[in-house]
């Protein structure tokens, strides 16, 4: 438990240098409680050896399938649905032999029992299964490792393949020496040996389910060059800045960035409307992500502390200010009072992606209902509230078209799998966050 | 993990003011492996909420016992029989409600399915079940809390019970303001509850055979103030060494002990000889107990720091010195040298209990059988090897008779309890590592 | 000693809530030793109690003024110029009474001996005094603390003074409520009460010297909405850009930044030359800053973590690359193959500084010599040997003219001080580390 | 700062492997307040390179010599006596030459600034030099390296010198397998080389002062198998005992002990009085000396958990219990109700010291005035405020005389030296914390 800095130390990894295979697990505490027992990778034993179960996602259903467990007479360690998930896999389904198990009946029993969400890698002996669930909600690809060769791997893409990785964003291939395979498909289960990747079923969605994978991902969680459904998540992110500029113009003198998660939206929506981009704030990068922090207090403090005023690039000036999204009001605020303060004539809010309304069931850490700005009184003045000239949110039509305006590389990766008989189906993500329509219904 | 006065910071214990009961767990790290994973108390959710269990000793069965657990569909997380118990005991037998757990029908199952080695505790809600295997190998016994009064809790014994704990040895209850009420019997289950004690049920050996309580507990392990079987442990230690003196006495000036664990031996030998008891060794009180210990060469180094010399008294003199076991004959050795170098006349070693011969499968880390000194080749002529002028070691049946003579409390309890129809058996103690006859069938 | 969010615990925090003056230091280790005993402020006891003395810099005659200290009979705790300092300070002169320290005096004293590097702060009971050299080669700033009002100090700028704070970088007021009250000028030696911040002196420096400020502050170190001289770091770091753009032109698609030091002056020189600004690659954000880290090994593998590729912005592109220095020539090389591999047309890179080829003795951790790229037989064909289109650096001449063009509030204020008889003499900056010459004479 | 074993981790002990001489030090927290500034050895930079200082004592003019050293422009950077004692020999004498320090000249300047109490090391270049002051208050001993051969050292007497050690405490020597050599003289200097040991000086007292070493060592601290003016601390402590029963005799059953430390008053009072020696207490070894606690509150918890009771051997008896010292009175009192509770007829206590009354300025922690049960008005009835049946202590004539009454070999190595010219004085011993007389005057 601690930061990945702290809990590998080089003695640590030296432990694992002479391993050729392995999963592990990185996680936010998003559930409020940070608790050593929900730490992951979680490893049982079964009558067949150890199994190890990595797993990002959130049950639906996971509190009638823990009373299923439980009644069966399985005692659970811990409240996580990952030690859930373990467990359901270590059960011996009534037909399997005792000697020879199963493992992709007992991962497609699994997929049966609960339908999202989840992208998860199990490792048994000297195979790893990545799997990600029907509704393909959470994330999940691979990545081919390439010779380093000298500092940065000249001459990569021909270089032949010296092993595997899978990973939730591809960003974090290029810092081991790997480069981006593929997705891993909604539904589909994939085989990792020392021989290949092989794809051994795509589980299906119900009839007419569309695939939803979470939108929030590209605008806010994701880093801007991680790819999902073959685009970068950076150029969605300067589309929805440049759909913005058309569903929300204003006569202003320069347009700026949240630094940085907004600036590639800033860039699309400066170059929309033909004005010039200018730095009002600079990052102090001894602070965290807002996100990150686990209260009220803390967060407020932090936005103190979390900037730097660059006034001179803005005195006297008109500011069309761009922010990825605006969750609970309070970070955005304290910014609009301190541009004023150093000189800004007027603040225009911008806001790349729509107003979050509902909660999350499915692994995403969203605040209550009542600490979400859409839902609160002052919603009906925000700009008033915030104390901007005017404040826009992008549609929900527009985040939508901007996700999937170029999703092609992805379609056609559908085409080439037809012929292998696999099927992803129908495109669609979740906006339940937005529109409060979940992909499934939920249970308790 | 690691030593209870770092795991126990002021703030954890804090937390644990607001409660009214518990269970927790110390061990040494016997079987060499020290893992996080192994830590007690096992919490595990069941259909009826969580149960705690701890666990001192070691199954006889549980390679049996896991397979079967595994072959049902539960994974297990460790290779601890500690964790083994807790899920059995979170099995649904059969017949069994759905709302109401019938714990003593669980527990008296487990005990069915395990003859020995263990005691345990389990917790649930507001209750404490004490149990304690039908063999009786490992020690459990009951403290009664009264109130502290002024420091030491003058009229303690007149004082209303504030509460009960419960504890391998009765040593531990004085440091905490309780006093010794009683032992759990073989077989006994106890529960405990706001209001009482209640022996719920008493499950019997097959038939005829004895209790086998760890004869180990009176020559080592225990602190010299607790009681087993009514009778106090450093009473014994003097009768092992009355009888020793009985059995082999020296012609010598002077009587020793090996500091501080012989010292009761010590000194009923020396009175029972008739000669003057002195000090020859003193403690160096920066070094722990040797057994603790985990490799030959930390202990060879450990025997040259562990002592000071009391050379004055005993230079040109002819020394008896008692020590209570000489299980690898590395430790008396060096000590043997030193006392010559610093002016003994003569050394002869006499030691208070039988030689170990056999490996343990009850819970007890005996050394592998190479490393036992009565199973190599030196043993013949141990003194020559040890350089010493003799050396005796006390007889099994001395032993023996040594614990056996005065269990009379326990007797009259047992005479007492047949009124209440609960019996718990003959008396009888687990000689097996020292003649090799284990009080039951081991299974692998 | 380690990171302050470490090393300043919120209890240890809290014990200075009842103080109200107080100061502190933090510094990269950059002599690369990392010891407990150089940590500051330095504290000793003097015949009229406590001073606690904080430096940042580098004496240019240590070894000199140890040798003196010594041979008076003080013995050196430790290697540090800052101990040093602070044994000078506790000298009694010749003339000072014994129950009345004259603390300018000494200060002063100080002074003669010792020409540059430093600024300081001294506090002695109630009284703070800070203190820059006469060169003013380490910048000192004050800030004037306002009521913290609701989250961001609303109307802040009419409020009552509630304290003053002493920087080396005028960035961190803002984080912690303060403003940019002034700077502490090259000389001055102020002395801050609780009543008001008050210049006692100013020591000239030698007939005719300049002023001798570390250019490479306004180049490297300092963050980008810090205040030297008057003017915003950033405005000059975007006027290097736009006279690189001037000395330097290219034909090109496109102008990006190596994120985000360079930033600033990549705006400039896209705004200069009216190519497009596009960034390129995005921060991963787990990474620190290459020269922290402390050898050569270390940084070549931060290289390959310490970016993600934004390839979609610029496949097929010529891109030209703004970086803020280039000093071992083992950062960019990387970079440039990255971009080239993910199929960038063409890469040239433009640097917004002048190379580094001489040692700094005043407190800035230069490599050595052998290391620095210009130095090397390489740089003959640097284009070539870091795999660029083509590389050009900014002039010495466009540097400093980028720095000095706008000092005028610096100016105005030195006329308004020509009626307090304080004068802080000619504007000049220390350039040794690109051209060799020294503001005074090294010492050894 | 901390314990010695987690300070010194193999780690950092590999790095001394290197090396061939070192001098260190450990110490407990006496003054109350521990901080690292405080921590030995001091080691400071000279003119003539490095020296480190470790001491062991306290200066009785401390405040002056600081006052001098502050007025010469020493600043201080801790309250420590060692940091004085190491700027006083950082000193340059007036007629000392630059290149050639008179070491020897020095530490006897020192020793004329100061008469007691110290007992020092100070470690230059390959030198080390020893120094214990003319009073001989604090004790130093010199030990001698030999070959560890196998295990013990077996024929450690005559085997060759493999190098020196000085200790406070001879005890320590055989757990490094050395053997004690000799005592440094009350006002030796002695100069330790890779060659040999040598003794350069020895300051004299005053005309007619007698040597003032420590009583209490004798007493209390010092491990009794320490050797002290050429008598082991055990047989002093034996004789202190004898002549107990001697000056006060008690009808009763049998002699115990308040484990461990007072244990050889024990055997000596049961032998002289002809009364059966017997345990009643024995010690929970996970509890530390009292003595070590820093306040009131952990002491008195601290009682109730140290010690276990053997009721069985003392019920319905006549105990006279021996404790080493009665400080406080609040320790021995717990004691007697616990052994009243557990059956104990009698309880007469005899103390194997006379009552403290004095404060020590010499380096030993003594509670304060009002909190030694001697200077309190309870003292009169004792007895009763302690709960016993009676309560004698030790006459000061009878300390004195038990442990003056065979320093012989002290007094053949006297002669010997004479042919040396060299003199260490009368026998004599600190009683100041027992009579209020100190061996020098005190200044402030």
């Amino acid at each position: 438990m601690g930061l990945v800095n702290h809990v590998f130390s080089e003695d640590s990894l030296k432990k694992l240098y002479v391993s050729n295979l392995g999963i592990g697990h990185t996680r936010y505490s998003t559930s409020g409680v940070s608790v050593l027992d929900n730490c992951q990778p979680f490893v049982v034993e079964t009558l067949h050896g150890k199994i190890a179960v990595a797993h990002n996602g959130e049950l639906t259903n996971a509190m009638r399938l823990r009373r299923k467990l439980m009644r069966h007479g399985v005692g659970l360690s811990t409240s996580s649905d990952s030690e859930l998930i373990t467990q359901l896999l270590a059960f011996t389904p009534p037909l399997e032999q005792d000697d020879t198990p199963d493992w992709v009946a007992r991962i497609k029993n699994l997929m049966n029992e609960t339908p999202t969400s989840y992208s998860l890698l199990m490792m048994h002996k000297d195979i790893i299964y990545a799997v990600r669930d029907p509704y393909g909600n959470r994330p999940l690809c691979i990545g081919r490792l390439v010779p380093v060769g000298d500092i940065n791997g000249k001459g990569k893409n021909n270089a032949a393949t010296e092993g595997w990785v899978v990973s939730s964003e591809s960003c974090s291939f290029l810092s081991i020496g790997a480069e981006y395979y593929r997705e891993v498909m909604p539904g589909e289960i994939v085989k990792i040996s020392r021989y290949d990747v092989q794809t051994l079923d795509i589980v299906p969605r119900p009839q007419g389910d569309p695939a939803a994978f979470c939108i929030f991902e590209y605008v806010y969680f994701a880093r801007p060059d991680s790819i999902f459904e073959g685009q970068m998540v950076y150029s969605v992110r300067r589309r929805c800045g440049q759909q913005l500029a058309i569903e929300a113009p204003v006569e202003a003198d320069l347009v700026s960035t949240v630094p940085e998660s907004a600036t590639p939206a800033a860039l699309g929506y400066a170059q929309k409307c033909g004005l010039p981009y200018v730095e009002v704030l600079c990052k102090n990068r001894y602070v965290g992500r807002t996100f990150i922090q686990p209260n009220m207090r803390l967060r407020q403090l932090g936005v103190a502390k979390k900037f730097g005023v660059l006034s001179d690039n803005f005195k006297g000036k008109r500011v069309v200010l761009i922010d990825d999204s605006i969750v609970r009001g309070n970070t955005i605020s304290p910014i609009i009072k301190l541009l004023r303060e150093s000189g800004a004539k007027e603040v225009h809010i911008r806001v790349a992606s729509p107003p979050i309304k509902f909660p999350c069931y499915m692994g995403i850490n969203i605040p209550t209902k009542e600490e979400l700005i859409a839902n609160r009184p002052e919603f009906k003045d925000l700009a008033g509230y915030i104390g901007a000239d005017s404040v826009v949110y992008l549609s929900v039509e527009g985040l939508v078209s901007s996700v999937q305006e170029s999703i092609k590389a992805r379609q056609d990766h559908e085409n080439n799998l037809k012929t292998n008989k696999f099927k992803s189906g129908k495109i669609g993500h979740c906006t339940a966050c937005l529109v409060g329509v979940y992909p499934v219904e939920l249970e308790w």
